[in-house]
């Protein structure tokens, strides 16, 4: 039998098999591979959990600071709990790093996780440090919910409408500046380079979904395009989208640079807008107030399959999005 | 001003420089710098967490088996909650690796991964995985407690009995055998072999510290003397060791290989067993049950220094032990 790499499986196949031999938890749980995990206390109150991991050689593209690297290590997590609805109260932190790193360069890594957490009101707790070959910096955060308010991905229904929480492609852009030598004029270069190096949560928003009547909801950090796929999956439903919810200087740089609008909107990454559905009753009534919150894209289908109507053309969304381990 | 590295730092400062920056909490918590965090819910209830991360390159001896690793990085976290008395209830696991990683490594570190929270009665709920050079194996566990009977650094008290859950020396001789080529008899060499690659904790005891009228406690996993000077100063006590808490394997090890069993003995590292300060009322009344479990190796002193009576002679003991990004 041939030996299989990592490199050939791909993220999700050895999430699959991670799963397999761990095996599902013989107390009640939050699904496994949702964004958040946790366990129950009282029926009225679960410890929830998130980790995540920035890893310089595939989450710091050139000329991120280690401040900066701090912050959007933070940042990642925190997503996690403003998609589910839930506050996110305390950290730990584990920074590994190779011995040759200095310290002024440590020392940033700890003033940007502390930006973010003092931004976003958590408190660090506590953490470890190791040495190994990358500068890698897990963050897990804790925080206590009722399990009846977590949006999960699982509630999508057919009719609900699809929503998102900013505009896309800004990140897209801006790696392509930073990785594929790429331009645009300084004034929208600014802006792409600036959705790179410094990522911003709506936890002030994620924290008002219940409220807002979203059913379902994941962030985006996989990319759009992935995170329909995930919540496809999860609510078993399918999505037609009629707005393409692209970033005004996005959209210019595709212009300029000749690239495909639907991709970087669709395709991208590393962005933390978060993705909903939302009961269609509870919109019209507040209309007014989720329209400056959220943006509608389009509407649930029964059906499963993912599609983006351009200029009356159906284009099928693919299940593609920010893969460790694959390259194309 | 000259640059510092991490290599010339060394660990506890790096750490220090963290915490500095992290500053102190503004909510209850567990003192920083214990084995665990945690913060308060009620007065009652206690969220418990604690991360841990384990580094092939510094964790993973020759010979060791993926599954041995994934095994002792689980360990690595279980280990602090059971020398606090606190249950590790839930896990989440964050695991790093090259690409070129294969499909049969990779199932095997789920599967030690797995046999260690299967043996101390842990639910896997989730995690994560990335791209990395090295492999690492970042652990997380959280459980529940009362902050009454969790057991600190900071309780020893002058009088009180020093003590420990097992003898020390063997996975320091089976370093020694798999990083400098030393030798020992096979059925001895399978014994300090076994401490490496399969180290265990001992959950049960560690659940009954309260009951057993510990009054501080650590585990031992950058050694017995770093774990002295840990309870020295958060408790403000010094030690006096009367007897060495050395394994007979270690000690025949020791003779065949001309090595200082003192040092085998203080300056190890990796080894899981809880280092306790003890009542000596409590220990009075229940001698028979705890000579079981605890071995008295001598006692706390008011004075701060930490020294062992070697044939009626005075050795000090040294802050030194198992340190990250310092080559002696």
């Amino acid at each position: 039998m041939p030996v299989k790499l990592a490199s050939q499986l791909g993220e999700r196949k050895i999430i699959e098999i991670f799963l397999k031999v761990f095996g599902k938890p013989k107390i009640k749980h939050i699904p496994l591979g949702d964004d958040i995990s946790g366990f129950k206390v009282t029926k009225d109150l679960w410890v929830i959990l998130k980790v995540d991991c920035f890893v310089d050689k595939t989450d710091m593209p050139p000329g991120m600071s280690f401040r900066q690297a701090g912050w959007k290590a933070m940042i990642m997590s925190i997503s996690d709990f403003a998609c589910k609805n839930v506050t996110p109260k305390v950290a730990l932190v584990n920074v590994n790093f190779p011995s040759n790193m200095d310290k002024k360069s440590l020392l940033d890594v700890a003033l940007g996780l502390k930006d973010a957490a003092k931004t976003y009101g958590i408190y660090i707790l506590g953490g470890d440090i190791n040495e190994a070959s990358n500068l890698t910096i897990t963050t897990i955060i804790s925080g206590l919910g009722k399990l009846r308010d977590i949006i999960l991905r699982s509630g999508a229904k057919p009719g609900d409408l699809l929503a998102v929480s900013g505009k896309f492609g800004k990140t897209s852009c801006g790696l392509k500046i930073l990785l594929e030598n790429l331009d645009a004029p300084t004034h929208i270069k600014k802006k792409l380079l600036k959705a790179v190096y410094k990522p911003k949560v709506k936890l002030n928003l994620g924290l008002n979904l219940k409220k807002f009547g979203v059913t379902s909801s994941i962030d985006s950090s996989d990319g759009l395009a992935w995170s329909l796929y995930e919540l496809s999956k999860a609510s078993n439903v399918g999505f037609i989208i009629k707005k393409l919810p692209i970033a005004r200087e996005a959209k210019i740089f595709a212009e300029i640079n000749r690239l495909n609008p639907v991709d970087l909107t669709f395709y991208g990454g590393e962005e933390y807008e978060i993705v909903a559905t939302l009961n269609p009753r509870i919109y019209g009534r507040i209309k007014k107030e989720l329209k400056r919150k959220f943006m509608v894209i389009g509407e649930v289908t029964k059906e499963k399959k993912i599609v983006y109507i351009d200029k009356g053309e159906e284009v099928k969304i693919k299940p593609k999005g920010w893969e460790h381990f694959k390259t194309e």
